[in-house]
């Protein structure tokens, strides 16, 4: 793809996609080796070309599906090694130009697509994802999210011209100056991951950090570093291929009992944060007073005022909070419905009759045998279901849960949950106004639309929002929505019906959340998350 | 001027200015009749178009040429009240345009631009700056500076699209969704003025903040507040004239006595602070964990490693480090020399030939009876003076102080002091490594180029810089100067002769701070100064 029409692409936001995200567009075979390469990757050390010795080794990945360790071993390298090797390193990526980085960049996620099927089963077994979503997300979306921050930041890192000779007029002579005008990097950043999105999330920070000429390091998350290692280990190969230093990305592995990421985070050669994850490390890294960038949580809402067909948005709800057990970022949590109901053209349904079609909708996905399965994937970690579990626990009256069992006809081993539903009352804040990571939803039931509308906005601007879906047909009504929910930062989505889900943000067309409430201080992307990487210094030479 | 001009002009940081700098270039009578303006404002209240009733009022102005008070009283607002309007002002100004604003923004500089004289009077008799400078640093530089923040908005703000329809397809049928892209301003934004240049670094933060649609309060220092003022005058003349709030844009006033800054700083409405000023109260501000744009203190060095003409070199140290008796944020204070002396083309200029060189030069100018003058202006005030001979007291053996009185034909109480200059040695970094705001440098005797070089860059990584001024003809030394000092981003400017002048950052073409060091952490005009006033929303309808 030609990077004009990759940047224009990216200024339009019409849809636009570099890799093709259907598994059934890609050579028939590729299927295969891709799970034959997973295969054998499993119950072996995983090294990379840049490796160095190490007598020690981490390997803590399960796989939600098998409930089994995969067996993987990687090295455990000294925090200050890898730190020197990118400070080194940063000596000498720092130099190329942005054209010249851009093409080994592009380069690797060339390779990294040769692989997108092992990539899929790798990001399968440690998150939990189905196959489809974890071919999509680790593969054709991150490297298509990871080209947008690269087509950015071309564009941002050419702002201003090279060099210019500047003429001033001073009456009876001219003044001229030589000027050149450089984005110098910061030096090393830091990508920290999490276990859901161990690639769609953590390859913007990197791409980022390298397009703008920094070096990186990255901290997977201990359970989810097998996807990650895919694509630093096809970076180092082209940086080797280039005659440049692996170390300009390494990877530092720990684990759950012994972390490292605050090592690295407060050492003063860091110089950049990018982080996913949860809210309370989230607050730790912004108060390092770095240049950071996070996405960390947030809730997610729904109101429900009006709309043409009632069944269509429950099934739209209930698709989207059963999407991978609700463990998506962007997976709603909280439906708010007035106790008056909801308007639509047969008339009103009452707020238990709303309850009851989001149930109803839910029911019928779990017991399609065809959809259930693959719309749930696997929970990715035991402390999921048991906080979920704690939570339903203390509401046993109000939760309702399905008699459904899903089964898994490929893994019989998978970590299932079938979301459960609680209803409350708006007056109970204590129960819904807190992050409920995983296949749980809350249906609140509010005196009216701008008791829902407030509850929502507070929500945001309190506790953090990525996205918000609204359902309405009053044209008043959603203008005041998306003013009052802008105003906090948060997005909204109307009247999602069909194939259109709240969860999915497209790159070069979707901002990934806004950076301007709780949930992040960050967007995949807007100039900032370029901007921020580097500084622009210009010198004067006199003629 | 055209705005595609403009933004051509921004881009290509060739020589550009819209308001031309030159006195003379403007009709002969506005002349005398801004100074008569200027007259008429003495002892009277000075009551804008916002104005509403006060009983109190507050000014200490006084002029560093008359050293008597210029009787101006501007009133005394409360600063809830103050707030309060900027709120209900934002919900007005923020729903119009970027273009829109644009239109009445540019119309307030053009309104401006017939005051150009009143307004140099009233910055020399705040500031101490002559005539000239007052002109064009108060007038078209700064008018120039906010075009240029206002080119730099749209051209951001435009960034994405208003509005697409995104078609996917997804096999069967086409997924169509309508997206909207909005810059969503964060709110009210203080702009903190400070004493020497109280138009120049504060109308680039006003600006910024009205073209992406946040309202503004202005507090200027307690001794700097007319020129400012006329300014907000203008500003909302345009604001009623359009038929909005002229509380878009306020100005809060304080006293010595009773500041009143952090009242606005700490307050949950105030969303953005620019501040320009000292570094305690800056790292204070930036502190707070708000969206900030801070220019605060560092030291500017200069390297003297070689020259082809030493003379013409040290005449332009001395003009640079006593124009405006070394009150300018860009002026130089630490000349670095090394033991070795300086080679020239006629042979090596000894470490004290230098040092008489250079003081040789600023004898030179002092004895000057048109130039010392005009190029001293005054000490803005008393403090200054006191610091500086305290500092001069401290090492009386190694001070040059020239026997030269500079007298002010025109004002013989003028605020006076002809720079001294303190010779040093590299070992005694407590002497040199602070600020010493005012008309005293230093020379710094060192071992080598290396350890000047050494010197200079920890100086600025620690203590900050916005400049740094090398002599040297060596092509190496100079990439290596320019890649040392750039990796601690500090801007290089070789061997200025003539009329060119470290301290002159120009608007369209010259980044003023860089932002990379502790001298403050924004840059005039990148576009980080725009960005970070708005967050980039997408709402999307299902079509």
């Amino acid at each position: 793809m030609q990077f004009d029409t990759l940047i224009k692409a990216n200024r339009d936001r019409k849809f636009f996609a570099n890799y093709n995200e259907n598994p059934k567009a890609y050579d028939e075979n590729l299927n295969a080796s891709g799970l034959l390469a997973f295969q054998n990757r499993l119950n072996s050390n995983y090294i990379l070309p840049s490796a160095v010795s190490s007598s020690d080794f981490y390997g803590e990945e399960i796989s939600p599906y098998l409930q089994t360790g995969l067996g993987i071993h990687y090295p455990k390298l000294d925090a200050n090694s890898i730190i020197n090797n990118a400070v080194q390193a940063f000596d000498q990526w720092r130099k190329l130009s942005p054209n010249q980085r851009y093409d080994i960049l592009f380069d690797s996620l060339e390779q990294v697509s040769k692989r997108f099927f092992e990539l899929a089963y790798a990001t399968m077994h440690t998150t939990g994802q189905s196959f489809l979503m974890s071919f999509q997300a680790s593969g054709p979306h991150a490297c298509d999210r990871a080209l947008e921050v690269m087509v950015t930041g071309i564009e941002q890192l050419s702002y201003f011209p090279n060099q210019v000779d500047w003429v001033k007029n001073m009456g009876k002579f001219d003044l001229s100056i030589h000027k050149n005008y450089k984005p110098i990097p910061k030096g090393v950043g830091l990508v920290i991951g999490c276990s859901t999105f161990p690639t769609w999330n953590t390859v913007p920070g990197v791409y980022a950090n390298l397009i703008t000429g920094n070096s990186v390091v990255i901290k997977p998350h201990p359970k989810a570093v097998y996807p990650i290692a895919i694509f630093v280990e096809e970076l180092q190969n082209v940086l080797i291929k280039n005659n440049l230093s692996p170390n300009i990305v390494q990877l530092a592995i720990d684990s759950s009992a012994e972390p490292i990421t605050k090592v690295f985070a407060e050492h003063d050669a860091i110089k950049l944060i990018d982080y996913t994850g949860g809210n309370n490390f989230g607050d730790y890294i912004e108060s390092l007073g770095k240049t950071c960038f996070t996405e960390k949580a947030g809730i997610n809402s729904i109101i429900v005022d009006s709309c043409s067909n009632f069944n269509a948005a429950a099934q739209n709800i209930a698709f989207s909070f059963s999407l991978y057990s609700g463990q998506m970022c962007t997976a709603p949590q909280n439906i708010y419905i007035p106790a008056s109901g909801v308007s639509t053209p047969d008339g009103i349904v009452s707020f238990d009759e709303a309850v009851q079609g989001i149930t109803a909708a839910l029911k019928g996905l779990m017991e399609n045998p065809k959809a259930a399965a693959p719309t749930l994937g696997a929970i990715q970690n035991d402390g999921t279901i048991a906080r979920i579990q704690d939570k339903i626990n203390q509401h046993q009256a109000q939760t309702i849960q399905l008699d459904v069992k899903v089964e898994n006809a490929e893994f019989n081993t998978a970590r299932l949950k079938v979301p459960s539903i609680i209803v409350t009352d708006a007056a109970d804040s204590k129960t819904y106004l807190q992050e409920c990571f995983g296949p749980l939803v809350f249906i609140v039931k509010t005196s009216n639309f701008d008791e829902s509308l407030k509850i929502v906005k507070d929500s945001a601007r309190n506790h953090g929002a990525i996205t918000c879906l609204a359902y309405s047909t009053d044209k008043d009504k959603m203008a005041l929505i998306e003013d009052e929910m802008n105003s906090v930062f948060t997005p909204v989505s109307f009247n999602f019906t069909g194939a259109a889900f709240v969860n999915q943000h497209a790159a070069f067309s979707d901002l990934h959340v806004s950076g301007g409430n709780p949930s992040g201080n960050a967007s995949f992307t807007n100039a900032d998350f370029i901007n921020k990487r580097y500084i622009w210094i210009g010198n004067r030479y006199m003629l």
